[in-house]
């Protein structure tokens, strides 16, 4: 499923495309049905897979989205550093995409990915998602299972 | 869990407390710990508690969460009509709140649900994600369960 992306996303990327393919006549309609957000971004879920947990949040722009459907590896945008960001580029973290989907009014897309190492988060957590709201805070109840200093080193 | 947080929404959401709790000395901090964004928004994911579907992403306020915890039951920032919106109060797909998550950067609130009806989409299908990218284009891969003409008269 995520292969056949690929003739899809060349415009985008820029990337040359397989044999048999024609960039200049790419098909990206699917992109365009995305409900980009005035930054040109969309939220984007991943999710594990087998266990149902959700690991984390981030942004996706259009080059993000399309290059995670041609490569079957989540991409995204990262805010902070103005860039593509391939998940797992520095931790090793990385994550492969199953299945892609997206919401109602097309504006949050998920992924079901499996995660290299069991962690997500650049805690060292395998979930974002570790504080619960407990007697009137937020408590950390997920363990630390690496080092964040010798997961970026 | 959730009811301890009563006391910590009053000003808030500016209801008279249980007694013995003093609104005027709440602590709040834990709304502030949220990293809101510049509307004074967050996206909220309801995650179905039992099976893990992720049924929808949705915008919460201050107040919107405070009364979620406050309450037990699911309350949103509706931006199309920029009120509270509380989930069910027209088509009676009320959501149970059973826990509440917030991310690493406290940028992402995730709510794990009993979703009654077994409906979160006001398309009638179970969950917002019902299209899945396939072949260069988004596909439809789960049934309207209810019409939704029945579900909002």
């Amino acid at each position: 499923m995520i292969g056949t992306a690929e003739a899809m996303s060349q415009r985008t990327t820029g990337k040359s495309g397989p044999e048999g393919t024609r960039p200049g006549t790419a098909d990206t309609s699917w992109l365009d049905e995305v409900a980009w957000d005035a930054a040109g971004l969309v939220p984007a879920i991943a999710q594990d897979a087998d266990s149902g947990d959700i690991l984390m949040v981030a942004w996706m722009n259009r080059e993000a989205l399309a290059e995670t459907l041609a490569t079957g590896r989540a991409v995204y945008w990262s805010r902070s550093r103005a860039r593509l960001w391939r998940k797992g580029e520095e931790s090793g973290h990385v994550q492969t995409v199953r299945e892609v989907r997206l919401d109602c009014d097309a504006d949050v897309v998920l992924l079901r990915v499996e995660q290299r190492g069991g962690i997500a988060c650049h805690t060292g957590r395998r979930s974002c998602f570790f504080r619960r709201f407990a007697d009137g805070r937020w408590e950390v109840v997920d363990p630390v299972l690496k080092d964040p200093e010798s997961i970026y080193r």
